[in-house]
This record gives structure tokens, C-alpha cells and sequence, in this order.
């Protein structure tokens, strides 16, 4: 073996830096194919010669390399339990592992026979549960955080388009037991909990039946009867309907544009969006969650006066504050067709709704201010609970083609000074009642005040009512101690250097 | 007196011509101040040298000449019982009763001293139900038919400005016990029934408060309590808030602008209506009422997909359609002012109203088809039931100062081609339900039909819509027997003559 495993390092005639000096490595392939010749057999004996999988062992191709050297730690170190991989994980070392996954990382084999086609009606039902989640017991969708039809987002979240069913299923059952727990802030084990068996297999089945293409299928087309959204913690009055309830007609076909806005406005509203964000990304379960400023609460309590802007303003022209500021973009103009579908949307999601009332669940549930904010133990809870999703420039993640999966949070490509959540105590809220995304809940008040000034006190796109003058500008519209803009943090004032609001910048 | 009626009557030197014949008649001045000499006694023993009337008797300057005319036939026919006016009405000719009316109508004298002033509290609530009548028990505002501040309308609807308390009390309680009868359609019989003792002296002593000048007085500034509008047959499930619920703030601001547009469009649109109409010609009792299209039953069911423009509306773009067609203008742009504010006050007359959901009293209640519609029929029920208000040609009423008091039905200054109610559906369903104003109900299904039928049958500003060929048009937009554009009545094509659309007439 060690024969082997030396030839296999010359062939490959990579040279590697190692932390006790230069040393010959094997080449992924080598180890995918023939083992390290240190006591781990080839990868492809079980996984297939192109890391194609099977019925029982889960599809390697493809798979980003982060994620694979990170399960191998973890298989290595029992965080992650299985017979077989433990004692392979184990014989391979820190650079074995990077060059394997590096292998299966840039395979694109085709789809291999996982066994029979599921039931149309079990993929149909794991297609609401990847797309919508199910947040009435606070299960966001898999989507949210694997990328569109399961693409896969950065080391963390693993790509699940194609992947076996058995294997996806084997994996909910074992976080659910306890056997696996090597997930980021333990949110598969969150997650699982919350499912049962039919959920799970439905789940499975819906990704194993996506095709390898990697391309996002369309949204859900066929109205499925979900359960409307309800928070976990703080029951909501109100329970906006089903969307099974969009009737097929010309009205329904308004509502659906409208929530086709909301959730991917980048597409839909093209010319009125400059950053990165989607109207679905502050308002969690596409506008229905309680606490997480539901639009069916938001509708019935308009023409309201904001202080805002010292004037009454329609929902209409509600809607277009949220393009000037939090998407920092261009306001649709009054009538236009995005706004009006939008409308229509959330006039379809508030049915029932008691006109001219504040429903409970309505925007996101202040916080007492606390005696302290405080910045550093702020970087802190971001590193720890926030950089795995938002990464650790509060850049954001992004699928493959370029949808976001993961907002970013400051930044060319985030909500700019005039949006409401670049205040820190909107932004606390916020966390607070919905932050990590279905682990709501577990930051303390805290926890939350001090992470959102964190983020807060970072640069964003300028106020667009910026006048030329920074400290003018924060005597104008930024006079409170929950607005950073104008203050000066880490040496730099902020707003003095923002990029310019209501462009989009280039690409990620 | 022979001897001085003869000098009174040559002294006039007016010729009037008689059915038997040429003859002097005496001058109203000489009747007025010294009596015709035929038993009758002056008018100015009781009513004062100007007609100023006092403390218990009624002021006869300023009062149209008809009125008092009709006055005097009454008395003499005992329809008006007084023991005193009986023999001296009795005493005068057809000439006497037509010059003294003359003169008193043309003098306007200085108020005289009534009385002392009456309680603010007691001219407060009198206020309200002359600017607002009390709808929960079907009464209409005094000054829909009296005109605004009670200026006076037409040979029907006197003035009651400065009128002395005592004297509109005693009417309203003639009325109430049936001493007198001489009223159009038993209007003020049946309001006068449905008022107790309070709010007869309050109305009284608010109309005997105001100004001579004969200047309306300002829409009702401070918020009274009154009850929400109910209708009287049809219980509605919904209760808007009543006036005094309006904030005094922005927002509060904001709704009364749109009750004000609401109520006299004409000067609060200026440039996007194009006739005499109100909005609330059609949505009685400032848009509260129900079955009489009120606001808060559309609010709540926009943004809808309407057939006739074939496309989502919002409420903002269904108001729009309002003043291309009901009110023959422009639509006012998408987040104009005049929108937002009519938005505004349809949303707080909508405050608890469920949102997406068709409320009991919405529109105007359809009546089913008859088997016949009959044009002969309804000019009778016209004749008598709508031309005392609206003009024996359908002209409409207006005060002195040229407001709206009776909207023109047909012709230049009414609503358009392109307008719901020039459909006859619509029109029976409103009248039927609505009309004769505080009289609903009191006409027969086959009676609002016919006079429906009538009233559409007439010309009308042209349909926006029109694109060059009546016919055309008729085909696109009227294919329907409810709509008689593009039909021959009367030999004439309706459509071929209307005039244009979209401009302002010019005043009657």
C-alpha cells in the first residue's frame, strides 16, 4: 500500500506545503479510485468511479469541496457516526481529504439508477416542503438555504438536486436521532425534529427526482393546499389563506405575479432593485409570517402617515419606499404594474382581515432597549451565528446562477442608510423574532441588539435623500442614537464613502 | 276700498293679462302693504313692511315666488290649514297671489330680532342634521333638497336661511300631526315623522342661527358624534365610525379632504370632472349608506379584475374610471392628491370592515328583469315622482351660487355614456333602493324599471371610449339590453348627437 501510495504521489507530482515540511501527496483521483494506500480504501468502490452514488450511498459529484473535507473531519472525529466512513475518514490525511474532495468536487457524471420513480404525489408534496417549508411549525423551505432546487450554497449547504432518496432520507432520520450533528448551528437537527416520516420522504424524493442539469425548476405552478403560516411562539389572529385559495383566473394570475415579486424581485421588478436583496428576505415565509412583517398586516393599515416622510401615505406608495430604500433601487412609478400586482397580492394574502386594524404579528416585535450596545460582543454572535449564511463580510451567498439564497447585510449590495432596517433597533427586532432562520428564538434580547449594531455599523449604499452633506443629512433624517450613519466606527465616518444609492452595482 | 284698490292698481300701471279679458291688477307692494281691498288685509300687518317676519311669523323676503304662490293656493284650498292665512289666501286672485309673491321674493331686508339665540349645543346638533341628515332612520340632510345652508331650491324647497325658529318648528310639527300637507311627494311629511321634539328645535334654531347673506356656510368643522348610517329596510352587517372618530391629525386631515371631494367634487377636483355631478349624487349619505353603493363595501374588494376595462383594478385606478365616466373628466394620475385623499376616507369609512370579502349592502341591490321595459310608463313616474327635484327635463337644481343641489340626469352637465348608471340595471337597482330621496322604496319595482328606462333614453356626454363610430362602439362596450347607446329613441340615434366627453359645459 505504501508502494502504491508513493507511485501515486509521483504521478501525480503535486507538491503540497505541509506544516512539518514539502511531502509528495496522493492526487484526488488516485484516492478516489485506488485509496491512499494508508489504510483507506478507493472512494469509487462504494461511491462509484465518478462519485455517481447509489441507491444506498449518496452522490459525491459535484458536491462542493468545503462540504466534503468537512464531513470527512467530522466522520473522523464521530460528530459524524457511520461504521464505514469513520476508520476512511480517519486514514486520510488533512491533504487527502482536500484532494479527494477537490476530485469529486469537479465531477458532473450523469445521473446514475437510484431505484424506481417516486409517486407524483410524493414529489409533489416534497416540492411545497423544499420551496415553501412549512412554517407553521417554523420549517423554513430546504430552498432557502440549499439554493434554488437544491443547488447547493457555499461549504455549508450542501447541493441536494439529484441526490439519492435513501441517503437524504438516512441523513434527516440520523439528526433527528442524534447520530449526526455536524450541521452549522444545528439546524438540520432543528429542522428534522420538526418533520415526520412522510415529510421526509417526501423531501427525499422530490430531490432525487430533479434533473442533474443544475438549472432552478420553476416555482411551484400547480396550487397546492398548504397550511397557511403561523409564528411558533406568538400565535397571530390572523391566518392569511392558503395558496390553493388563488383562483385560475385573471385576479389569481395578479396575485401570483405579485408573489412572484416579492420572492424574486430581481427577476420580476428588473430596473427597480440595485442590490441583492428580494422583498421575501426581510418578510420570512413570502410575506405570510407573523412577526416577520407579514404583508397581510402591513395591508390593512394603510393610507397611513409616516413620520417618514411627514405625509399619509397609500400602500402603494408604501411599496415604493421599500424599492427607494431597502431595495435600493428605483420607485416603480404610481400605477405601474409591479405595484399593482404587489398590491393584489397582499390584498389576497390579507382576506378576511379586519380593515384599519393592527392585527398582532404585525411588523416584527420591538425589543426593550438595553443599557449597553455592544459592538464587539456584536462580531462575536455574527461569527458564530450569523457568518455561515451571510458570510463573513456580511457579503451574502448566492446559487450557482447568481440568485441569492443569503442576503447580504452591508455593503454595494445590500438595503442602503434610508432603509428602515439600517436602524438598529428595527434590525434587533428583526433578528430577534426570526433570526437564524428557523432556530428563531435562540439569540437572546442581548445577543440581538448587539449583533444588529454589528451590522449596522457597516457602510451600505448612500441615503438616497443624501443631500451632499453627511452630518446634514443625519441632522435631517438620522437623528437617533439607533442610526450609525454619520458616526464614526472603526476609524472611518460612515456615509462618507457609501457607494452611490439606486444603482445596481456589478455582479457578485 | 274699492276706491284705494283702484288707486293702487293705476298707480302700478300693470297689465296683466286675464282669462276673462284685460284688467288692472294691484302692484304686490300695494297688496303687501295695504291689502288688495278685495278681504284681503296687508301682509305687512304680520310679516313686517319687507317681510322680515318676526318672533311668529315666517319671513317672506328672499322666498322664491313660486313658493309662496303655492303657499297661498294651499291656504286658500285648506291643504295648509291656518285660521288666519285660510280667508286672506281665499281673498286673493290668481294676479294678487302672483305680485305679492313677486315682491316679497325680491326684497332682502335686514334679519330682523327674533327671539334670543338659541343654545350653541341645540344649533350644533341642528347643524348635523341639516348638513348631514340622519340616515339611520332615513332622513335625509335638510340641505340635499333645501340647498346648501338652506339657501333655498327651485318653487319646491324654500329657503330656510334666517327663517325664525318658532315658525320651521311649528311646520315640522303641522307636518308630523298632518295640519298640513301641501309638500312634493309627501317629502316633509315623512321626514317630520321620523324627527322627535329635540331635534325639531335643533334643526330650527340652527337654520334661524345663520347669516342672511345667504353665503353657505363651511362644512361641519369640529367632529359631532353621530350615528353611522344603516339603511332602513335592509340591515347592513357593517357600521362605518361615525364622523367624530376622525383623528385630528395628518391622517385625520387627509380623510376629511376626501370627504370634502367626495361631497363637492366640483371644487375639490377642479379639472378632472366635466359635469355637475357629486360623488355623493350616487353614494348617499357621503359614501355610509348602504345599497347605495357605499365606500366602505368597495374599499374592501379592490384590487379586482373588472370586465369592463378586462384587467386588474386597483381601488385608486376604479376611482379614476369614476371620473372618466360618472363624472364625465379626467382621471386624476395614479398618487394624486385627490385620489389618495378619496382613497383615504373610503379607508376609514372601511375601519373593521374584513378585507377580500362582499359585504351585505354593497352596490345597489339588483332588482330582477321585468318582462317589459316601458318608456311611456317611466315619463309618467318621472313626471311625478323625479321632476319636482331633477327638472321636468332632467336639468337637475342648483343654489344661487351654482352648487349641485338635484343632479342632472341627462344631458351635457350629467353622467356619460361610458358611466355604470346609464345602464338601466343599474339605474333602476339605485332608484329603487334609493329614490325618491327619504322616500326609498315607495316606488314600485316596474316603476324604477320603466323610469329607469326613461332617464337612460335621453342624450348624454359621449363614451370615452368612443372611437368615431356609434356603432362600433355600441358593439365593443353597450352590446347589452340595458344600455340604449346606439338605439334609435325618439327618431334620434343616441350616441350620434351626445356631446363631447371629458369637457366642461358651460355653467347653467
Amino acid at each position: 500500500m505504501i508502494g502504491y501510495s508513493r507511485r501515486a504521489a509521483l504521478a501525480a507530482a503535486a507538491l503540497i506545503l505541509c506544516p512539518g515540511g514539502l511531502a509528495y501527496a496522493a492526487s484526488g483521483q488516485d484516492i478516489a479510485l485506488k485509496g491512499n494506500g494508508q489504510g483507506a480504501m478507493a472512494c469509487s468502490a462504494c461511491h462509484g468511479k465518478l462519485g455517481e452514488g447509489n441507491q444506498e450511498v449518496p452522490r459525491l459529484a459535484g458536491l462542493n469541496a468545503g462540504y466534503i473535507v468537512h464531513q470527512l473531519v467530522s466522520f473522523a472525529s464521530g460528530a459524524r457516526q457511520n461504521d464505514v466512513m469513520g476508520p476512511i475518514a480517519k486514514a486520510l490525511s488533512d491533504t487527502d481529504r482536500q484532494a479527494v474532495a477537490s476530485y469529486f468536487a469537479g465531477l458532473n457524471p450523469p445521473e446514475a439508477k437510484t431505484g424506481g420513480a417516486a409517486k407524483p404525489d410524493l414529489i409533489a408534496a416534497g416540492a411545497v416542503l423544499a420551496q415553501r417549508g412549512e412554517w407553521t411549525k417554523g420549517v423554513p423551505a430546504c430552498d432557502q438555504c440549499h439554493g434554488p432546487a437544491g443547488s447547493g450554497v457555499g461549504s455549508a449547504f450542501p447541493r441536494l438536486t439529484g441526490q439519492n432518496a435513501s441517503y437524504i432520507t438516512n441523513q434527516l432520520l440520523s439528526w433527528q436521532k442524534g447520530d449526526r450533528h455536524n450541521d452549522p448551528l444545528g439546524l438540520m437537527k432543528g429542522v428534522a425534529t420538526k418533520l415526520d416520516k412522510t415529510q421526509i420522504e417526501s423531501v427525499a424524493a422530490y430531490y432525487a427526482s430533479l434533473p442533474l442539469s443544475g438549472k432552478a425548476t420553476p416555482a411551484i405552478a400547480t396550487p397546492f393546499r398548504t397550511e397557511a403560516a403561523k409564528p411558533v411562539s406568538t400565535p397571530a389572529a390572523f391566518t392569511p389563506p392558503p395558496e390553493s385559495a388563488i383562483p385560475n383566473n385573471e385576479f389569481g394570475k395578479m396575485v401570483r405575479l405579485g408573489e412572484a415579486i416579492f420572492t424574486d424581485t430581481q427577476h420580476y421588478a428588473p430596473g427597480f432593485v440595485g442590490n441583492s436583496l428580494q422583498c421575501a428576505n426581510c418578510h420570512i415565509d413570502r410575506g405570510r409570517l407573523a412577526n416577520a412583517s407579514p404583508l397581510w398586516a402591513a395591508y390593512v393599515v394603510y393610507p397611513a402617515y409616516r413620520s417618514k416622510n411627514k405625509h399619509v401615505n397609500t400602500f402603494e406608495e408604501r411599496l415604493q419606499g421599500c424599492f427607494r430604500f431597502s431595495m435600493n433601487g428605483k420607485a416603480p412609478p404610481a400605477g405601474d404594474k409591479v405595484l399593482v400586482a404587489l398590491q393584489t397580492y397582499a390584498y389576497f394574502l390579507a382576506k378576511g382581515a379586519p380593515t384599519g386594524v393592527s392585527l398582532p404579528g404585525r411588523g416584527y416585535p420591538r425589543l426593550k432597549k438595553p443599557a449597553k450596545l455592544d459592538y464587539a460582543h456584536g462580531q462575536e454572535v455574527y461569527a458564530s451565528h450569523c457568518a455561515v449564511c451571510h458570510g463573513a463580510e456580511g457579503q451574502g451567498q448566492f446559487s450557482a446562477q447568481g440568485d441569492t439564497v443569503f442576503p447580504p447585510l452591508w455593503g454595494a449590495h445590500s438595503y442602503n442608510w434610508g432603509a428602515g432596517m439600517h436602524s438598529i433597533s428595527t434590525a434587533a427586532a428583526f433578528i430577534k423574532a426570526n433570526m437564524p432562520l428557523g432556530e428563531a428564538g435562540t439569540l437572546s434580547d442581548q445577543d440581538s441588539w448587539d449583533v444588529a449594531t454589528y451590522i449596522d455599523s457597516h457602510d451600505r449604499p448612500q441615503d438616497p435623500r443624501f443631500n451632499g452633506s453627511v452630518s446634514e443629512t443625519r441632522k435631517k433624517y438620522h437623528n437617533s442614537a439607533m442610526s450609525m450613519y454619520g458616526q464614526k466606527v472603526n476609524g472611518v465616518v460612515l456615509g462618507e464613502n457609501s457607494p452611490p444609492s439606486g444603482t445596481v452595482p456589478a455582479p457578485h
